[in-house]
């Protein structure tokens, strides 16, 4: 194997695809990143992937090619090295043998010890012509307000992972860890940028629910991509695939039914609360510093006088109290959320109006943005102590 | 105590004096921050105190003190909120009683519960008329090219200092591990800008030994300070006192002689090497990456060729070469040094060219700026394996 190509070329595209190489490999050469290189179009291309057999992350970029090949190098080391070398061209080959590669730049000379991409796990890879097609921008947005409410805790399976609903005109995100709950719908064709393809061949209907671990990265990826990109989607066998431009992510799926969510939203509401997200948010986090370990906020709801008061207490750091303006309906009310909680979905909410929709001290709040695009965040509010 | 300031003065000096307040404080009110207020001059004076028995710092700022009066308050917890509050006015008072202190912004009320002052230690202070003065900024000098040689190995006493030997006329900072040594000697007289004050009464000539710990945060302190700032220096029974405009900085002294570092330095020198110091540091840099844990970097140095060699090499993980010119008087020689002691001396050097300095492959040598300050940095080599 030989091939040229660009400093900045070979350092983005490996330090993607090390994003899927597990820092504690269960086998030698999972530390590692395989290099292809096939001369095929266009004098060149270089293929990257990462694969912790559950994450595989694959990108191609052009490069001269001299002499196809592949093999496998150790990914923190190869990264190490090429994020440092000066721009301009590097030429990688593996002609010293041994599976030693070297590495020229103008700077200097540089080899490393790979290993054969033979014991390599392959990726599963996406059937032309099956791929349900949208909008990179409309599937961040749905990333966004479901990867919030996501459980940390591994021992909770399916609730570590976003459900994803797949139907040819409609996507709907969501997730929970059982204190609150993060929804949202996507209609990529009701606007004018973001739509399901219609010159798919086929359109599936499928639901899954996909690691949040995956989609981070999933985010971050097609977060730093191109306005207008296009993704495509597909379920094989216990594995999902997200393809666009020359990159790809697959992950394995998360086994077991997911717990009907819907069943927890309230039909009909006796409060409801418009304000602003910001003013809000910011008066949470400056009490939040007063909190003690059950993140208790009280809310103080006043229709008369169309104000909230939130207050924290503890009892050996202190207590913290801010007042803020709200449109009130419905009776006055005292309710206690969990800070944490309450904070990251005002985070996630994306305009600058939001209105919250309340029942009885104990029963669940919803709050959702006033207009833009249709979020649900609901939250379990928390007993009043004394 | 009631005094009125801005968000702006009370949160950058209690940031300011945290930096002394010990993570671990071994009594409760050392967890604290002092907090003093007097109405003498011009309306009146906050001065807030953080100390960890070691390191010392405390400053001024003017305030409207409405009662005067000194208490405690947990320094993590006031600098939390007080970072987050919206600019403007706080009031801070003491009027809830049992030392609960009420701090009133325009966004809300916060309450945190304090401690009496009583048990708070005091600091030393500076006796009038005692001082030697000197330029902040020569200071700033000296801590730069001596902390990066000071030992890192607690259970090695002096050597976690820099040695201070103030004379009249001239200063010298010096600091070893035992691997490398660097000396910056200080003229400030011979500047424009820095001069030790002729006003002083007294100009003592003294030396010591003073953590480097407290002078990394002197540093710091200094560094965000103004051009032309007069720092006052002053050696107490086993404690520095360093004061510069409302500010001080305490410190305990090392006990213990410290070496004579000077009968380290060869008085003749076989090879000189001038070379681009930016270069050579970045080629370090590049091969860094391969070095294995005895951190060696091999030096052939060609005199012929006005070239230079450096290569690292490491069993398992490969090895990296670059070449560097430069002019080199005396003859070739091969040589090998710990490389972060190398790069550790080049980030500190100030100049764009450096002469190298050395005799054979296990004697000392001598890295120092061409032009600029008078600094020495001194690295010893390292065996050459095989």
């Amino acid at each position: 194997m030989k091939f040229v190509c660009t400093q900045h070329d070979l350092n983005i595209n490996l330090a993607l695809v090390s994003r899927a190489v597990s820092t504690r490999p269960t086998h030698p050469v999972l530390a590692n990143i395989k290099i292809e290189a096939t001369s095929a179009p266009q004098g060149g291309l270089i293929r990257l992937t990462g694969f912790d057999l559950s994450l595989g992350i694959q990108t191609n970029f052009m490069a001269q090619v001299e002499e196809e090949g592949v093999l496998t190098l150790p990914a923190k080391l190869l990264n190490d090295i090429v994020a440092k070398l000066p721009s301009g061209e590097i030429t990688l080959d593996d002609e010293a043998g041994e599976n030693l590669i070297t590495i020229t730049s103008a700077s200097g000379r540089y080899q490393v010890r790979g290993m054969s991409a033979e014991e390599f796990p392959e990726l599963p890879s996406i059937k032309r012509g099956e791929t349900n097609q949208l909008s990179a921008a409309a599937f961040i947005d749905g990333l966004k307000g479901s990867l919030i409410a996501c459980s940390q805790d591994e021992s909770k399976q399916v609730l570590t992972g976003v459900y994803l609903k797949v139907e040819p005109e409609r996507l709907e995100f969501a997730a929970t860890d059982g204190h609150r709950l993060g929804i949202v719908e996507v209609y990529p064709n009701e606007s004018e940028t973001t739509e399901i393809s219609s010159t798919s061949a086929s359109k599936g209907s499928f639901e899954v629910t996909v690691p949040a671990k995956a989609l981070r990265e999933l985010e971050k990826m097609l977060g730093s991509g191109q306005e207008g990109d296009r993704l495509g989607l597909q379920l094989e066998q216990g594995q999902v695939v997200f393809g666009w431009g020359d990159r790809k992510l697959t992950t394995r799926t998360l086994e077991g039914k997911y717990p009907d969510y819907h069943l927890l939203i309230p039909r009909q509401f006796q409060r409801q609360i418009t304000l602003d997200r910001k003013q809000l948010l910011a008066a949470l986090e400056r009490i939040a510093v007063l909190a003690d370990q059950t993140n208790l906020v009280k809310f103080s709801i006043d229709s008369t006088n169309s104000s909230i008061d939130i207050s924290v207490e503890s009892q050996d750091r202190g207590n913290g109290k801010e007042s803020l303006s709200a449109q009130i309906s419905g009776e006055s009310l005292d309710i206690a959320f969990n800070i944490k909680y309450l904070m990251d979905g005002l985070k996630t909410l994306p305009t600058q109006e939001i209105t919250i929709s309340l029942n009885g001290p104990l029963e669940p709040v919803i709050l959702t943005p006033l207009g833009g695009i249709k979020m649900t965040y609901l939250v379990m509010p928390v007993q009043l102590r004394n």
